[in-house]
């Protein structure tokens, strides 16, 4: 199979130009027999300049690019045709290539192939994915990092230790008729289990924040009819969607009701669709209201009246381990000193009171920065490790059990012998996030399949 | 503005690469400031990996094609930047480049600045955009074939044998007092202006073809209510469909209601939304249906009864001057012998009578022949030239009209230096169309405004 040369269109199809990439052994003679030159004894990292030709008849004028083996992504002979980017001319190319020997490629077949010769980990590899998935900045960050092998020098350091913790349990075994021996160990073997256990643990809980800047960070609106809550909804998007209309062809259909800030992407629950055609209205609205209170990480209350004290109890009982901001609309309809009176008793509930005209786009500023900094994420820097990919927490959440079950044996002053087992799965486990094992072809097709073609 | 270096996006967003562009004199300098190495004495038509960073921010890691003056598309110092298809990664590498000396390209800036360094002629530039919006074979063997400058050689050659046409002239003015020579020499002349004028005529007629491909050749299906009409038309789509769906990401959003049929676009007139709501429908439906085929090149008459003497009588007075296709529908329901029996009395009218069934696709494979065969467009070779352009024809019908005014002028005997001005205008109107004589700004912009960025 990795035998095989295989090509894809490795570009959106509608621009000027189009990038087909090959990649395989049989590239470079493959490619000369479509091309106008031989290119079987093309030189690594040049340019070239001709014509793709189905008979005598000129497909396109083109330049490839020619990659030599090892020295490629795939880390195998390979080639990128940049061709116009008219979908008949890709469409032509890909299949004279096909007819010329390539397959085409599976989703993800070359950051597979670029894993299996060695050019990166399975955790690099998957962040090739999120990296091309990134549309914001928080996002870009996670992926570069584990792109550029962060979080796998955080993995290779934990091994390292593992491996230190498993020689000093054999050591112990060695001398286990000395006692006095024993018992020094053992204090020495509990500090560096502990500190293992700590950079796993922190490590696996950066999932949630991982989890939180991937899909966006959960924003209920609640409040009652007519306060002004589509308004304001629509005078947040609006306002972001001028900044993502800056990059051409930018399309952001899959992800609706969301909003940028400050390089975090914020996801709004929808709240909306309550219809007055039934007597148990009140209710749904109410349940729906605390369905979104529910599944949000930061709540936006919005008022123009104050609220009863039942409301106020039952909306901090709702809101204990969420971020609540209390915002008091139509400030064109009230005067301003208003809001800071009329809170002044709730300040304990939330440190955020915020007045604004959803109407007329009054406050949004101030709104938008609350939100921010509602969400509370850590300033991320270039080398920060923030796991974000579900088989990575499991992999750590399992590596965190099997390293307590030894932690406990520890205390329970058990033999070198009968740790090592969980010692040795701890370390397994981890191995699994990088690949460093063999990693099952299940595994492998669930990960790369998810991947673009072309990638 | 040519000293300015400029950058745009090429390719679609939402692949797995995107290619950036740069063009200018200061492409390396530029380049430089925001790629990990130096790339000042980059050697032409190599590829560099690095990372574009940000201050001390890796925004992503790339490939850098590099290209010197005169070796480029554009004829300039020039570069591609091939990202991960991230569309952050993509508006923040443009922006770092404006930041850093580049000032965004405008629509079609690298094929203008091609054509102002002398790379192709303006016929040659336009094909670009045709041959990037080319989405079947025939209009990409039009744009290919202008690409390669097999117009603007045809050209060339009229240019010279107009040349030689005034430099006759020329002489038989120095030899005025002649007679004798006089009219040997024009004998000559007008064989020759006659020879040229039959090969621009045979260029401008070729607008027809080249608009019908270019635009799809129009076909109107008409017929009775209920006799299958949007059947048959879902039908057609429906197969077309299928092959366009073969490569990814292909949308055919803005081409709806066309088939492609061995490499033609035909496009379907709208007949359908007659509503019977009052009693006027039946002549509002004639009125549509006549209007149908006023625009049709081919008509499918579509019918699941005998015709009445009057309704054939119409029919073919409307459809005079085009094809005309009659469907017997639903030959699941009548037997198929009775088409042949019930048409023999209309042959003249039209040599395609064919039996169908829309509802089970049955003689759809005979009547897309048919309808190719009905469109009548030579079999291209991949050398034949064939005018699209809507500049060109109507350069070429004024080129026409200036040299008829010389041929009259020959045949009225008049004087040589009578016959200089027309044969100018003849040879100044075919340059335009190459861009010979210093084209206007004005013209420029209205050529390249419609191209797309990055090209």
């Amino acid at each position: 199979m990795a035998n095989e040369t295989i090509c894809a269109l490795a570009t959106a199809t509608g621009g000027a130009l189009g990038i087909i990439r090959i990649s395989g052994p049989q590239t470079l003679e493959i490619l000369s027999r479509v091309f106008s030159k031989n290119l079987t004894d093309a030189k690594p990292n040049t340019i070239h300049y001709g014509h793709i030709k189905e008979e005598n008849e000129v497909v396109d004028e083109v330049l490839v690019s020619i990659f030599r083996a090892p020295h490629s992504y795939t880390g195998e002979d390979a080639a990128e045709i940049s061709c116009h980017g008219s979908s008949y001319i890709l469409k032509k190319v890909l299949e004279l290539l096909v007819k010329s020997g390539c397959r085409m490629a599976e989703p993800g077949e070359y950051t597979q192939r670029a894993f299996l010769n060695g050019k990166m980990d399975l955790s690099q590899a998957e962040a090739v994915a999120d990296l091309i998935a990134s549309s914001n900045k928080a996002t870009h960050q996670m992926a570069m990092s584990q792109l550029r092998g962060h979080f796998s020098s955080e993995l290779a350091q934990l091994r390292e230790q593992l491996l230190k913790l498993t020689s000093l349990l054999e050591l112990e075994l060695d001398f286990s008729d000395h006692e006095d021996l024993e018992f020094a160990d053992r204090s020495e073997l509990l500090e560096l289990t502990k500190l293992i256990d700590k950079h796993i643990t922190r490590l696996a809980l950066s999932f949630e924040t991982g989890q939180a800047l991937k899909q966006g960070i959960p924003v209920a609106i609640v409040g009652k009819t007519n306060v002004g809550k589509s308004t304001l909804l629509n005078a947040l998007l609006k306002d972001d969607r001028a900044i993502v209309s800056d990059i051409h062809g930018t399309t952001r259909d899959t992800i609706e009701d969301t909003i940028d800030i400050q390089g975090i992407t914020f996801r709004f629950i929808d709240t909306a669709g309550i219809r007055q055609t039934t007597d148990e209205v009140e209710q749904i609205g109410i349940t729906r209201t605390y369905n979104a209170i529910e599944k949000a990480r930061i709540v936006l209350w919005l008022i123009d009246a104050i609220p009863t004290t039942e409301e106020i109890k039952e909306m901090r009982e709702r809101c204990a381990d969420k971020s609540l901001i209390i915002i008091q609309n139509k400030i064109d309809k009230f005067s301003k000193e208003s809001a800071a009176d009329l809170f002044s008793n709730l300040s304990p509930l939330t440190s955020y009171i915020l007045s604004i005209s959803a109407k007329y786009g009054l406050g949004l500023d101030t709104l938008e920065t609350a939100i921010y900094q509602a969400a509370n994420i850590p300033a991320l820097q270039d080398s920060d490790v923030i796991v974000s990919n579900a088989r990575h927490y499991d992999a750590l959440v399992r590596a965190h059990e099997s390293l307590n079950r030894v932690l406990e044996g520890m205390n329970q002053q058990l033999s070198g012998d009968l740790l090592s087992e969980d010692l040795r799965l701890t370390l397994d486990t981890l191995s699994e996030i990088t690949g460093g094992q063999i990693t099952p072809n299940e595994v492998l097709g669930n990960i790369f399949k998810n991947f673009c073609v072309g990638k």
